[in-house]
């Protein structure tokens, strides 16, 4: 099976996604708040959340039998396969909920070793991101990040402070975040497509799932750029999260992260 | 001269930002930052909010030449006209550097009284917010503001914390945000379009110019919301600014933010 193949199919399943959290999204959000009446409007996104991720997973199982899948919604099946679908099908809720078009849908590929395939897609607006071994694009667009060769001239974006909590991964954040050249909240995984168009130098955050990352990680790798923890490992388990588009901007921020 | 005419007058204003700025948004805005070296992105962004206010003031001049003008860039025509124009094209610079299209234009038209028109345009996603007396739309669809009875069921939006300096401003804030049900940092104006769409409940900022909000006053009120400053006057001057979708919620956040 060739890579491509797998790009392909990917794009179904972010369609079959799509079908379910465009119909939620904007449209029946207030609807559906309206008649749940104390039920809260997380819980009507993470029930379409559910359902996108099990009809993703179907879709995969009818495909490639062989295949894992891990998502966040309903767990990790055939650990230990050769290929392994990471899923999440609304990747920040709260910006579904308040109505801003960055939440996105997330599907990444991993072989035993690292994500090999990522597709983050925004179908409000109609932008997917992909990333393979062999780019990264933005429907035709090729998508390059950009050069930063020091913080003071880094645009740095987070989704929310609160990830961080109250220790010493807030202190390092802050003390990133004083370093950085323009500062923006609310980036979502919208971000990590931005990082990966050049508008963005910067990516941190705390407290990610695996699902949160694995689909990202090629697209910034396919766009020339990294994604690490924040002592410089792999990320796919997802925890303490920088993405860079450039490695010497990487390293000086991993240098005043890396203080505890 | 109708409302009507006005109506018209200002979504051929926002047509005429939108060539300036759709231009540099995304396509050439990597292309300068490079072309200009160390000049920062923010000075290139700058200088579009510069040239598409005064295109938009050229027509205001050639089509109502008896109407004031209030702007960010070019300071304030005709002061005293029983009519004024008030003009942010790039409403959101840090967002439109960034790449994420919660920026938006705002195009607002007060008597000597109040605002009575608002527009706040987003080009890139094609949404043009619009409020009149006569009610809120975004294109053809008719907006109202959601009911929201306590602050624990409230989305609380806003666009950054360090608008709020550090003093007791950021304190209220600070005290209002334990209190919300949900809370979401990077709102730009595009807040107040989701605040009138009712997928918002509060809108808390501070530090803002008249031509930050007279604008989006209109687009609220129209969905049936409100827009003060913390102490409960007119907003029309900016500063400490709160837009609700229920007076409830409103009174509610009022006696929280009213603790210097």
């Amino acid at each position: 099976v060739s890579e491509a193949e797998f790009l392909t199919f990917a794009h179904g399943l972010a369609d079959i996604a799509a079908a379910t959290t465009l119909a939620l999204f904007r449209t029946n959000l207030a609807v559906e708040r309206k008649r749940a009446g104390v039920v809260d409007a997380i819980a009507i996104v993470t029930e379409a959340d559910r359902e996108a991720e099990a009809a993703m997973r179907a879709a995969i199982r009818a495909t490639y039998p062989g295949h894992g899948i891990l998502g966040e919604e309903h767990g990790h099946e055939n650990e230990g396969a050769d290929f392994t679908w990471v899923l999440d099908p609304i990747d920040g809720t709260k910006a579904f909920v308040s109505g801003f078009p960055t939440w996105g849908t997330l599907i990444g590929l991993r072989n035993r070793e690292r994500p090999i395939l990522g597709l983050m897609d925004q179908p409000f607006t109609g932008e997917r991101f992909v990333g393979t071994r062999e780019g990264a694009y933005l429907g035709e667009r090729r998508l390059a990040a950009r050069a930063c060769s020091t913080l003071t001239s880094a645009v740095l974006s987070a989704t929310a402070l609160d990830m961080f909590g109250e220790g010493w991964e807030r202190r390092a954040f802050d003390a990133l975040w004083a370093a950085a050249g323009l500062r923006r909240l609310g980036g979502d995984c919208y971000a990590y497509g931005m990082l990966a168009m050049g508008f963005i130098d910067l990516v941190v955050e705390a407290d990610l799932a695996p699902w949160d990352i694995q689909a990202l990680i090629p697209i910034v790798e396919g766009a020339g750029g990294i994604v690490t923890t924040w002592d410089g490992g792999a990320a796919d388990a997802g925890g303490l999260v920088i993405a860079a588009g450039d490695r010497r901007a990487h390293a000086q921020a991993l240098a005043i992260l890396g203080h505890r």
